[in-house]
Order: C-alpha cells, then structure tokens, then sequence
C-alpha cells in the first residue's frame, strides 16, 4: 500500500475563506485516494462546511487556529504576527514533517515572507522565486521569476532555469522542458551582462537542461520553450503587462458584443458555448509555486472558487510526489563547477 | 498663408512598398492642406502609382533612389551600405532642412541605426528611445523606452519621461499628460536603484512635469497615467510580452468562432460588426517615433495598410508642428540641476 500523502492547507486564506475552501478539498480528495488534509483556521467555521462533505470526515484533520493574515496586510507586519495564523500553521505543518507540501490562497507578500521566515531559502535568493503559468495555444509556458527579486546576477538566473524546469517537468508530466532565456533578442551578445553570462553558463551544457537560447517577449504565449527564465524585476513587469492586456481584451470584447444592438446580443448567445471555451483556454492555470524554499509552498490565486482551489491542491499533491526537489538539489550542486567554467567573465559574476 | 510643412517619406519601406505607401500619401494629403510629401524611391514603381492620384501631382515629390534596405537587414550593415536607399535618403531630408519629419514603414533597426547615424543624437542614450502607443478603455498610453536601450540609469529615464512626455502631449493634444515611472509596487523603496533614483529626481518637481509616482505593468492598459517610462530592456520584453497575449487571444477567439460549429458561426456572423470593432478598439496606433534624434523621425509597422500608414503620416505632421522640440529641450536643460538637487545618491548616479 502506497504511504498517504498529507498537504498542509490554509482554509481562512483566499476572497473566499473555508466557504471555499472546504468544498475544494472534497473535491481534490475525491481524486486522489492516497491524500489527506490538514485544515489550518477556524475550527467552528471550518467544521461547518466539513458537515456537508462525508468524505473529508475521514481524511482532513482540523488544526484550530486563531488569527488569519488580511489579504492586505504589509509582508513585515506578516511575518512579526504572523504566529497564530492559519497561513502560518499551514506552512509550518511543512517543517515539522507533518505535511509535504502547503497551499494558501492568502495574501502573495505575506505567503512569501511568511514561508521564507520558517523553511528557510535553499537557494541563494532574496526570497522565493514565484512561478507564473501562461497558457498558449499548444499548453502552458512556465514563466518566472515574477516574485520580484529585483536584482539578479548571472547565478540566479541559472538556479530559476533549474528550478523552473524541475517544478515544469513535475507539474506538467514533460520529461524534458526546453528552457529559454528572456532577452531583447535571439543573438549572443544582445541584453545586459547578466543575461547574457547566464546564456554562456546554460550554453556550456554543465547544467543538465535542454537549454534553447535567448528568448522574446512574445515567445511565452507562443510556447517557443516550456520554461522560460528572466529576473524579477522583468518578470513582475511583464506578467503584470499581459494581465492588463488579457483583462482589456475581454472587458472590450464584453462591451463589444453587450452593447451591439439586438442583432449582436442574438449573435453572442448563440456563440455562448465557444465563448466560454475561449475564456476557459486563455485562463491561467490558479496555482503558482514559491521555489527555492525548503519545502514546497503553493500559492493559489485569491479569487480561485472550488475548482481552481481543488486544482491547486492536486498540483500540490502531484509535484510533492515527484522526484522535484531532489532534481534541483542534483543540478544546483553542479553550478558552482559550470559558472567557473563558462569563462573568465562568468566566474566573476559569481564571486 | 501658413508655410507649407514637408514631410519626407521612405516610399519603399514596409511589407508593400509604393503600392500602399502612395495611395496613402494622398489620404494623408486631403486631410491636411498645408502638407507636402518627398517621397523616396524607385522613381518609375512610385511614379506608377502616382498616376491613379492627382492630390500628388502638385503636393509630392520623387527622390529617386536605387535600393531599398531589406526588411530582414542587420543594422550594422545598413548603416555600411544604407546610403543610396530609400529609407536613407528619406532621414538625410531632415537633416538638409528640407523636411520637418521622416516616416518609414522599413526595418526598425536598421531606421534606428541610419537615424542614429545621419542625424545624431541629442539626448545621451546608445540609441534613439522607441515609443510604443498601447490602448486602453479610455483612449492611449505612451509607453517607452521599448527600442532596447538595454542599460538606463535614473538620468536616462528621466529623459524617457521627458520626451515621452512631450511626444504624448504633441501626438494626442493633451495639455498636461500625467507620467508614471514602471515599477514592481507603488511604495517608495520597491525596485532597483535606478528607478528608485529616477523617482526620486521626478518627484522633487524641478522638472515641469505632473509625475504620479510608481506604476506596475498591469496600469499601461489601464491608463493609471498617459506616460509610462521604463527602460529599454523592460520596455521591449513587456511590449512584446503583450503583443503575444493579445496575437494568442485573438487566435483563440478565431478558432473558438470557427470552430464551434453552425450555430457558432450564425452567431459569430450576426455580431461581426461588433467584432470588427472590438479588432479596432484593441488595436495600437500604427506609428513609433524615434526620440531623443536631432529631427523627428517616426517608424510605421512594416504590415501597415493604406489608412494605417496614412494615420503615421498625419501623426508625423501634428507632431513636428507641435512646439514638441523646443519643449524637450527646456525640460533637458533643467535635468543636470534636478539631478544634483534629488540628494547624493542621485547625483551620484549622474556622474
């Protein structure tokens, strides 16, 4: 018999909270018989919703919390009263090996502060590199970081290619993504020093990726590579640009077909089906990673219902059970050898 | 009587050449009386096409050339062998004083580096600042700099601010357009030194602008401000970050119509009007200038139609009657002071 998987989830976290919540974990549960739960909130709350789901009653465990951190609360403020909170509990359960992995659909700053603060970086990063996933025509492009590590050297934009790609492979079953480097353009010596020694260390084969090259703009909703890597500044910037774009298009297209006339509004309800296929396909997947932690913490988006949240807790559950966090340990022992050897101007960068 | 203003034109440049170029001329030309062309060319292509125009016959020009820059020419090369082209003699017009602006629907690089070159620079960057105009709800954002000046200190975004917001002013009749400085979050120590540098010199307000502070990538479609300045890498990978969201969208809403079957495609049918429509909101304008060039130099895209190519034209001649050089250079004499004045780090950084 396979050993039970237990994810550590943050019930009171979200727009939503355990209204949402709980039903999600059902749902999740429903899908994967060897997981189980740990409920981190308000227990009178929590057991409310539990009532309505037979399922949980076996294979959730409450753990009653006071407090919970506001979705608008400063990450500093977070991490001094951050003790007591369900956000908190969730991604301590990680550390004290009672979960093997935790989900919050909370506040992004605090999550990340908060995780930082009790597991620790294993890479040599500000904080948590945050993984984005866009969707394009053929799939999913893995984009990060967009967590805003605003200053990145040559290194750490190697340890996001490993850890992008490991995290890639894990939640999307490839055996091996491709992986591009953001850029202004494809050729050797465009972009700034630190994107392109970062080029020179991945082209030097040391690392074990399938490494393409430099990458475009508009290469992530293209899916030219699986994953594609930049600094968090960029990153940020970007995903926040294509957010915009994807927001203004279909609040256009909304007003388009609402305020057309009778003959539209006939010509929309028809097309209604495929209209909600095509905001079904261009919907990001809700679920984002914080990578370079000891342990693995997802963030859900906070406006996620039952089915985003429930799909959140399956990737949980999918990468927590992949050899994920042992493949980044294998090619992150090997960066210290390949930016020495990616020449005089890489190593240092390193230094 | 007002002066006749003159415009040079790249008859050549583009995916189409003469044949959209020229019947776009005289679109541009009825609707601007005191507008001139030169149009530069192979004589006998352009001559051609004239003929099915009168409005040209008396208001264009033909400066006959032999070669054309090809659309998939490196810069460096251009700039070797540019001179006898097209797009060459159309930039050098300016420079003669015989033209007060140049359009050019050729190879953005290659037209950076022959203006670079032919006409110099007047700001201190690597290269001419591109601007991209990005549409919102409520009518256009100026966003630069997106022509891959890859390395900005606060200096040079603070001279993005300043001709970013003059051209804003100049192309849209805005009085006073309001400027945001792109950013990963709106408090004042988020981002790297530069932007925080560059903050700090534009909040101070000794120079004449209506600065607002920080902005993230998701307002330059939401038009939180009419001018938002970044530098050249953030601004080229951000742009086409969006270009790729909204090519991808629209391919999804394409087949999502097509595909969905009969009744999908009477709907799609009844409501195309407002699709078109949609097609258009959505649309960017079709013309870049150049900024921070000794002469006004503005990049069409290389697909655009007749009606596209008309609009880069009448946009040229709004903005070279516009006080638009003279209020640059104003503003660009106050910076040495404003950047001595924003405290040491921002002198510094000057130095």
């Amino acid at each position: 018999m396979t050993e039970p998987l237990v994810i550590s989830v943050d019930a009171m976290g979200g727009d939503h909270g355990p209204h949402v919540v709980v039903p999600a974990c059902a749902k999740a549960l429903a899908d994967r018989p060897h997981l189980r739960l740990l409920l981190h909130g308000d227990e009178a709350a929590i057991r409310a919703e539990m009532a309505r789901h037979a399922i949980l009653a076996e294979r959730a465990e409450i753990r009653h919390t006071e407090r919970v951190i506001a979705m608008d609360e400063k990450p500093a403020q977070a991490m001094r009263r951050g003790k007591g909170t369900s956000m908190w509990g969730a991604v301590e359960a990680i550390r004290e090996g009672q979960a093997a992995a935790a989900v919050s659909a909370g506040n992004t700053g605090a999550l990340m502060a908060i995780s930082k603060l009790i597991l620790r970086m294993s890479a040599d990063l500000e904080r948590p590199a945050l993984v984005a996933s866009i969707p394009h025509a053929g799939g999913v492009t893995t984009f990060l970081d967009v967590g805003a590590n605003v200053d990145c050297d040559a290194e750490r934009l190697v340890e996001f290619a490993i850890m992008g790609e490991a995290y890639h492979r894990a939640a999307h079953g490839v055996a091996r993504p491709s992986v591009g480097l953001l850029n202004v353009g494809s050729e050797d010596m465009k972009g700034h020093e630190e994107v392109r020694e970062a080029h020179r260390v991945l082209r030097e084969g040391k690392i074990d990726l399938d490494y393409k090259g430099f990458v475009e703009g508009d290469d992530i909703t293209r899916g030219a590579v699986q994953v594609v890597v930049t600094d968090g500044f960029t990153g940020n910037v970007a995903l926040k640009a294509m957010e915009g774009v994807a927001r203004f298009m279909s609040g256009e297209l909304r007003s388009a077909l609402t305020a057309g006339g009778p003959v539209t509004s006939v010509g929309a309800m028809l097309a209604r089906p495929s209209l909600v296929r095509f905001r079904e396909r261009i919907s990001p997947p809700p679920v984002a990673p914080l990578l370079g932690l000891n342990g693995l913490v997802l963030k859900c988006h906070g406006s996620a219902d039952e089915r985003d949240f429930a799909k959140a807790i399956r990737a949980a559950a999918d990468v927590a059970q992949s050899g994920f966090a042992s493949e980044i340990e294998r090619n992150m022992r090997r960066l210290p050898a390949a930016l020495a050897d990616a020449g005089p101007a890489a190593a240092d960068g390193a230094a």
